[in-house]
């Protein structure tokens, strides 16, 4: 893949952390995944090691997680 | 400030994470601070609202702290 993916729940946290990085990536560079519009991409992010959201999945794989808004726990209720 | 700064603390996190953002943002465009080296810039990085490394400012001046390798206290020793 050669876009990274940002994974996040609508929460406060993660609407500052994405507007943060669409600005220092670019938004041509940066698919956007809001797993409170779109729960079936939950598995996917869990797989690809997200433990937490926000998160930032590099094209290379790797997981940043950005500050803390809320555990996958509490994303799937 | 045009570039973010990206500070450190050459954990294994930090390094890992460091890669990540270089390769995202691009060299020129991040600031990079490793307090192993560079001890006088740690309060720099406290009131800027680092709570732990390895953390991101961004041009704006928000903080994104990235995973987790060390909290303030464990770099200030």
């Amino acid at each position: 893949m050669s876009k990274s993916i940002f994974y996040h729940a609508g929460c406060q946290v993660c609407v500052s952390a994405e507007h943060d990085i669409i600005s220092l990536l670019g938004a041509d560079k940066v698919e956007v995944v809001h797993f409170g519009t779109n729960k079936a991409r939950i598995a996917e992010a869990e797989k690809a090691g997200v433990k937490s959201v926000p998160a930032l999945v590099t094209p290379n794989g790797n997981v940043l997680h950005i500050n803390f808004g809320a555990s996958m726990a509490d994303v799937k209720g």
